[in-house]
C-alpha cells in the first residue's frame, strides 16, 4: 500500500507531525555514487519561500541510515530519513472535530476508526513528498547512467487558467483564495519498447505512481483530452525513420503502452489547495452544525508550484524501474540470433 | 505483466487471430451463483453491429473451463475462455513490413525482436478487452453482493466533440475517417475509505487498470482538468451531514485517495481508432522509404463507442478488489473496541 | 495464490475432474522455440503406469493456447491447456460426507463453505502437477539458453526408509500400504549471487514453490538436518579457487541465501499417499459418527515415484525466474566501471 | 527483495556496522495499543549474554518514527528503528580479502561487484533478526486480538545431536567449536482454512520466511523426514470430531496446504555459526593463495540459542498476513446463505 515498484521498489513512513518521514529503496543497484549532499538541488526545488508557497520552513536535511557505503549504493536497502522539526501541532488539536473541506480529515477518521494521526494530515500529509523527492534523486542516476541518458523535466504551463504563470498567481492573491494549475512532464532519451501491453503499459504505472502526489486529479499523455475532438488521420504519428521517430507526437511517446522511442510527454492536473484562506463552511462532528470555518495552520496558495520536482521524481522512479526490468531483453536478443541460425 | 489485482487477481492470455482469448479470475469468493449465460448481456454490449463499428464478427462464446462447479463459483481459479473463429490473418500477412501509424505493430517488432504475433494487432488487439468484460461481470456481483449494493455505469458523453453523439458520429462519417470520444464512468454505494493514501490511492490503481484498455490516453476524477481554473473555495466540497455527503461533488468520490461515500466519477478520453480509412503515409521497413498507406482488416470507425462496457468491467473489478481487501476492517473495529475500554 | 514467480510467473487453474486443467505463463523472454511435442518427454515421465502408480490413464495432450507463434514463443502470455477426459466422478459423490483421512477434503469444505468442486480432490489434486511440469519445460529452456547451461535433475533416494528403492516399493505391496519417500534435486551450471538476503533466499524462494508439490513436508539444503549434529569447522567449505568452488558442500550451493558456484542440492520428503488401500476410520459428518473408510478411486501407491520430474519443474521455474532478474546485474557492473575511475 | 507478506508487510533496512538497522511494518491495522516498551520482552530473550551466545552488547533500544500515535496503530506504515553503537569495524577492514568460511562475503562481493558493506556481515549480518523480532511483537498482538487467541512458541529441542541442551552445548565448549541444533516451532488456536492449495499454501509462506532467517537450512512439517518411512496408514491423521480435531498429527497441522485446526507444528534446522574459533583454510582474495584463518570479531558459538524468538516472530508475522488475508471469508459466508436461500 505504502510501496511502489516492481525491481526498484519505494516504501515510505511518517507523518507531517510525527519524529520524521522517510524512504526506503529496495532493489537498486550496487555501485552508483551516493552521499547526503546529492539530494540537496532537488530538495530546495521542492522547498516553500516563493511567493504563494507556505511559510512552514522545515531543515529537510536527509540522513542515509542504510544502503550506502563509503559514498556508494550497495545493494542492499536505502533508507533516506527526514526529521520533522518545525511543527505546530496545537492548530490541528483544536479543530479535531471540524474536518477541513477538501481534506482527507473525515474520511481518515472513518477509516481508522479514529485512531489517525490527525495533526497536519498526518501521514496524507504533503510532507510526504519530500522523501519522493530524494528518491526521484537516485532514480534520475540510474537513468543516466546508461549509455544514452534518459533526461526527465517537468515544468508548470497554466496557473488559474493562465499559461502566464506570475499571471495566474496574482489572481489567487487578489481572490485572497488558493488555485489549481496543471504541470507538464517530459522524459527523452527513452528507448524503444519499455512498457508492457495491458497492466502494466507504460501509462498505466505511471499515473499509478502520478496519483500518489497529493492533489493530482487527472493525468492525458500526448494530445490528451484533445485527442477526443481529433480524427484520426489527424492523430496518427506517422514513421519516419528506422529509429521510431514519427513527424508528430500525438501519442506523447506511447503506443500500445509501450515507449516508442519519441519524448514521453503527459501533463497532470493539480486541484487548488484544500486549504484557502478564505472562509468556507464544513460540518462539525460534535455538533453535528454547519459551522463557519477558517483554515488555520500554514499552506501553499498554490500548490502547482511545488509539484514539478515531485512530479519528476516519480516519473524517474518510474522509468528507473522498467529500464532495470528491460535489462532482461538481453535474454531475448539471444535467443532471437539462435533462432535466425 | 498481464496480470492486475490484490485478492480478486485477473491474468489474461490470447491474440486476436491465434486459437483463442481467456482470463484466469484468482481470488474470487467461493458461493457467488455464476454461469455462461451470466456473461452474455454484458458481451452483447461490447459487440459491434452499430453504425461506426467493425463488420468483424465474433461468436464471442464464453466457456468456463475452471473454478465453477453446479454452477457457483468454488474459490479456485476461474478461466474463462473464447475461441477465435472469425480471423482473417492474410490481411496482416502482406503488410508485415508497413507498420500501421498509431498502431504497435513497429514497437512490438522492436521489442520482441520480430518474434510477434503481428496478425491483427496480436496480444495488443482490442479483442483482449472481451476476456476483461467476462472478469467484470463476476466483479460486479460481488459488488452487488453486499448490503448496499454498489452499482458501475460507463456511457459516451462526447464523440468528435460533441456532446450530440449521433452528430460527432455523422462527422466522422462524411469525413471518412475515424474519430475519438469520451466515456464517463460513475460508481455509486461506495463505503467510506476504501483506497490507501500514496500508491494504492482509488485514482492510482483505477487510472492503472484503465490504461491498459487500448486506446485510452487521459483520465480525470470529478472537475478533472477544469480544477485547473479554479479557487480552493470553488473546488472545495462542503461536508453536509454525517454520512459522508458532500453539496458539491468536484473531487468526484475522492478524497486524499479514499472514496468519500459521494459517487465515483471520472472520465476518460478514446483517441480515434489508429485504423482510420483515410490513405496514410508510413515507413516500409524493407525498403526504407516512406509509402503511402491503406488500412486492411476490419475496424471500427469509433472505437469509444464500444469503450463504455469494458470501462464499466475494468471499474468493477477495481472496486471489487478493494471490497474485498477492505473486509480486514472487521478487525480494526474490534481493536478499536478494545481500545476504548 | 495461483499464481508464482516474479518475471517468469505462473497461473495454474484447472480441477481433476472439471473439463481442463491449464497453466498461463507471463514473463517468457521472445523467440525461444516451442512447441507441443517439447512437453511430451517431461509429461511421460510424470505418467504413471509403472508399479505403484495409478491405474487412472490420461492422455494428457498439451494444447498451446496463446503466446506462441511460427513455433516461437512471442514475448505474450503462454496458455497451455490439458482437457481431463478419463474421470469418474460418482465415486467421488457418493463419498461426499466422509472426508478422506489425510486429504484436504474436510478443510477445503470449512474454507470454502461446500462449494469447493470435491471431485477427485478438485483444484487441491495432484493433476495440477502436470500444468506445472509443461511450465518446467519451458523454464528449463531458458536455464539451458545462456551461455552456461544450466542442468535440474531430480531422482528418488529413499522409499520407505530403504536406498534400494525397489525394496521400499516392494515394502509397501507386500504390505497392502501406501508409502513415503525422499527425493533429492540438483541443479549445476548456476552463476554466483542468484537470490537475495533474507525474503528472497534461494532457499526462501525455492522451499515456498517446493511446498506447493502435495505431499511434500520437508525440506533441506545440502546437509541438512545433519546440520545439527556437526561442529562448525566440519560444516564450513572452504573455498578453493576464485570461481567459487569449496572443498565441501555442505551448504548446498547456498550461502548468506545466494548461489555459490557449486551444485544447488537439496532434498525433500513425500509423505505416504493418503490414499492407502487398507481400511481406515473417519468421521461421517451427516452422522457424526466413526466409521471404517475404504479408498474409492485410482491411486497411486507411492507418489514419490511421480515426484521428481515436477520437482525439477518447479525448481527450473523458479531458477528461470531468477535468472531473468539477474540480468540487471549488467548495470551493476557498468556502474562499477564508473565508480574506478 | 527485502520486503515481505500480502497485507501485513514488512520491508528491512540496514547493515551490522552502519548506523541502524529497522523495519516498516505496513498494513498493519489501526487501534493496536503499541508503545516501545512493548517490545522489550522478545528483544531480551534474543540478547545475547547466555553460555554459548556472543560477547557483543548491544543496547537494541526500539524508536518508533512512524505509524503510531497516543500510544495505538494509526493505519500508517510503522517505522521501528534500532541504533547501532557497539561496533568494532576495524576487525572487518583486515579481513576484507579473506573470506571467511561459511558465509556470505564472497558471494556478497561477486554479486554486488565489490561496493557491498562487508563490515561485520553488512546487510547480511543476523544483527538484522533484531527488527523482524520486533515486528514480531506487532503480528502477536494481532494474534491474541481475535476471539480465539493465536499463541505462537518456539523452543530449542536438539543441540549437536542432543536433546540435553546443556550436554550439547558442553560438546561445543569442549571442542572450541561451533555447533549446530534445532528449533521447534507450534502455534495453537489458528482457524481452520488459512492458506491455499499450490502456491500460499502456509508451509509455502511459512517456510519462505523461515529460510529468511540467517543459518536455517531444513524445514519440515509434523513428522516431516520421518515421513518417509511410514505407511499411509500410519501417517494419516483420523478426524475424530467436526471441530476438525485428528486423532494424531503427523500433517503438523497442514492439509492441501491449509490449516486444519490442529496445532500447527514445525521444526527448522540451525547450522553451526560459522565463525567457529577453530583455525581453519580459506582462500586469500589478493594472493590466490589458500592460507589459515581465525575468526576476528565477536561471535555466537551456538546460534540456535537465540533463534526461537525469530522464528516466533517470523511465524507471527506471517499468521498474522494470513489472519487479515481470511477475513475476505466474511463475504463468502454472506454469500453462501444467499446460494442456499
Amino acid at each position: 500500500m505504502n510501496s511502489f515498484g516492481r525491481i526498484f521498489r519505494i516504501s515510505i513512513f511518517g507523518e507531517s507531525h510525527g519524529p520524521a518521514v522517510g524512504i526506503i529503496i529496495d532493489g537498486c543497484p550496487a555501485g552508483i555514487p551516493l552521499q547526503e549532499a546529492d539530494f540537496l538541488e532537488d530538495i530546495a526545488r521542492r522547498k516553500p519561500g516563493a511567493k504563494g508557497t507556505t511559510p512552514r520552513q522545515e531543515a529537510d536535511e536527509p540522513v542515509i541510515h542504510s544502503g550506502v557505503f563509503q559514498q556508494h549504493t550497495t545493494g542492499s536497502p536505502i533508507c533516506i530519513w527526514f526529521a520533522n522539526q518545525n511543527t505546530r501541532s496545537a492548530d490541528y488539536e483544536k479543530q479535531r472535530d471540524v474536518p477541513r473541506p477538501g481534506h482527507a480529515d473525515f474520511v481518515a477518521r472513518v477509516k481508522y476508526g479514529g485512531f489517525e494521526d490527525y495533526r497536519g494530515g498526518g501521514h496524507f500529509s504533503g510532507r510526504l513528498t519530500l522523501p519522493l523527492v530524494a528518491a526521484g534523486v537516485v532514480a534520475k542516476k540510474i537513468l543516466q547512467s546508461g549509455e544514452t541518458p534518459i533526461q526527465v523535466r517537468a515544468r508548470i504551463v497554466e496557473i488559474g487558467g493562465e499559461t502566464d504563470i506570475e499571471k495566474g498567481l496574482e489572481k489567487a492573491i487578489a481572490a485572497k483564495d488558493s488555485i489549481g494549475g496543471i504541470v507538464e512532464c517530459e522524459a527523452i532519451g527513452l528507448p524503444i519498447g519499455l512498457g508492457e501491453p495491458f497492466f502494466d503499459s507504460i501509462e498505466s504505472v505511471l499515473a499509478h505512481a502520478v496519483f500518489s502526489i497529493p492533489a493530482i486529479k487527472g493525468i492525458e499523455f500526448g494530445a490528451g483530452f484533445q485527442a477526443a475532438k481529433m480524427l484520426g488521420s489527424q492523430h496518427n504519428d506517422p514513421l519516419i525513420d528506422l529509429s521510431g521517430r514519427t513527424a508528430t507526437n500525438h501519442a506523447g511517446g506511447v503506443v500500445g503502452g509501450l515507449t516508442n522511442g519519441n519524448p514521453l510527454v503527459f501533463r497532470v492536473v493539480v486541484k487548488p489547495t484544500s486549504s484557502t484562506p478564505q472562509t468556507q463552511h464544513t460540518l462539525n462532528l460534535a455538533s453535528g452544525e454547519i459551522e463557519p470555518f477558517s483554515v488555520k495552520g500554514r499552506h501553499d496558495l498554490c500548490i502547482a508550484l511545488r509539484v514539478p520536482v515531485v512530479l519528476e521524481a516519480v516519473t524517474a522512479i518510474v522509468l528507473a524501474d522498467f529500464m532495470l526490468l528491460a535489462q532482461q531483453s538481453h535474454l531475448i536478443w539471444s535467443s532471437k540470433k539462435e533462432a535466425s541460425n
